[in-house]
């Protein structure tokens, strides 16, 4: 496989009802990046400062991610600082530290044109397409955004949208790039905008799917105990594409164990601070939690009979 | 089957992005009953006032719901009025006249006591438990609340609950009443204060089962067009019991079957005002739809070797 990822590398500061991190390991690319690993090698294209520890490196290297593409600039890394309440659902932004990436201009090495598949992160669509220029005929792309890109930049991300197989949002970028209060609607709109797939992630409620006339309701994992949500989405992101580019399929079936798989890892990112999970994670704990996702979901046909009868 | 209901039958008055509708039939015993007749005949308690119109119940007994218990009472019938904005998931109430139900004292005919099933439908817990006084031995108890009753009869609630085999709440109340912000928590604490089983709905996200280590996460039915989502919850619960009642077991595939059938029948009534999509429906739609649900959410095993190989 080669998967290639583009999107920040960062030190966050994370407050939760459960306590708080000062400049943990975070940043949508690494999240993606680490949680993919666990299907196989991943291109990780990023810039970081002077101050970014070498341990984080050498992790991410642990685990196969490539980091040639990876960029130490002259600076402090980017950094985030959030805070979640009670409803862990909902991240509130206390600071965003843009600093060494204000200026990433994603250089992808040589080698590295060949890439199968593609994550763009949650970037500037001008740059989410000067990945994409760089690259020879990839066979899936996925990106990610916000609504401060939907607010803008929509014109220079409906661009990058025409290019793209498929586009991960929340339900609230979902119904702001497409217009539309009802998340069905929203999401044909936006398959209408270029993508053959949109997934909408509903946080702990699970996710959509949709392409063409194929719908697919994935639950998320119910947890009683959400540690630190930071992450999740691009987890997901991970999962999927990890699994994607693993398979080399991708038909619907295919699609929809790829979503399971993002639930599966976005359901262990959360348990932990920063990508703490991460380290310890194992193959066979994936594959438990995919079993216990089947289980969670899984239900018998109708008897028969049991509608007719006596009323039928 | 012999499935008893109490609750309320009103006149609504409903307001969404979509229109608007003047004293239409309404109340949560009237949408349960009317989705639980789909499964075989319904014994309805309530009261209504003078002014309830007989096409009404005319419409009921049409649909084999026996009103031996409705009583009719001098004055007006139950109103609410209510009003969705565009998150069609929230109801703003804004007006409740009680009328005849502020006065509300459930009877049973005397040849009701043997009932099998009983929905104890959003009412004061005192005379939720009044209701179980006058029934010998069921097999099945069923209870709604709100925040309302958490808020101020907290204590009877809990002595209702002692009674009752399984609880419906919106995740909000699970959380009230439990006084636990995550929600596997919350349905843990509630399954200590009685019920041995727990739904909590999330409106367009579906609803969760608990029961001893059983968790089930049903999806709701992604709708490109909801006009009106008032009874949902009701309809989910007549769903439910209807098919508990009808096909007699309560072995959790059963109860799985039991909360997808609530879905679909809670999927078809937000389709149009009031009770109007129930005028309509047939066996056949609805066990179409659960066969969309099955396809909605169904996705195979993990290939057994897809997490092995080179990163294993």
């Amino acid at each position: 496989m080669s998967l290639l990822a583009v999107g920040s590398v960062a030190l966050d500061s994370v407050e939760t009802p459960f306590g708080r991190r000062e400049d943990v390991l975070g940043g949508s690319a690494t999240y993606f990046s680490t949680c993919a690993s666990f299907f196989g090698p991943v291109r990780l294209v990023a810039v970081v400062g002077e101050d970014f520890p070498e341990a984080h490196l050498d992790f991410l290297r642990g685990r196969g991610v490539d980091l040639a593409g990876l960029a130490r600039a002259p600076g402090r890394t980017f950094r985030w600082k959030g805070r979640y309440e009670f409803d862990l659902n909902q991240a509130h932004t206390l600071e965003t530290q843009l600093n060494v990436f204000a200026d990433f201009r994603p250089e992808l090495p040589e080698a590295w044109r060949d890439s199968r598949h593609v994550f763009l992160g949650n970037i500037d669509p001008d740059l989410q397409r000067r990945v994409l220029d760089q690259v020879r005929g990839p066979r899936f792309v996925a990106c990610d955004t916000m609504n401060y890109w939907i607010e803008t930049k929509r014109a220079s991300l409906l661009e990058t949208l025409r290019r793209v197989d498929m586009l991960f949002v929340n339900d609230a970028e979902a119904r702001e790039l497409a217009g539309e209060a009802n998340v069905v609607k929203a999401a044909r709109a936006i398959l209408g905008f270029g993508p053959r797939a949109v997934v909408v992630k509903r946080g702990e409620y699970g996710a959509l799917f949709f392409s063409g006339g194929e719908v697919f309701a994935a639950s998320a994992y119910p947890l009683a105990a959400v540690f630190d949500p930071t992450g999740a989405g691009d987890s997901f992101a991970g999962g999927f594409m990890g699994y994607l580019a693993r398979s080399g399929g991708d038909d619907h079936a295919g699609m929809r164990r790829a979503i399971v798989l993002g639930g599966v890892l976005a359901s262990f990112v959360v348990e932990q601070f920063s990508l703490d999970r991460l380290r310890t994670l194992t193959h066979d704990e994936i594959r438990a939690r995919y079993g216990e996702f089947r289980q969670l979901t899984r239900f018998d046909d109708l008897e028969l009979d049991i509608l007719n009868g006596p009323r039928s």
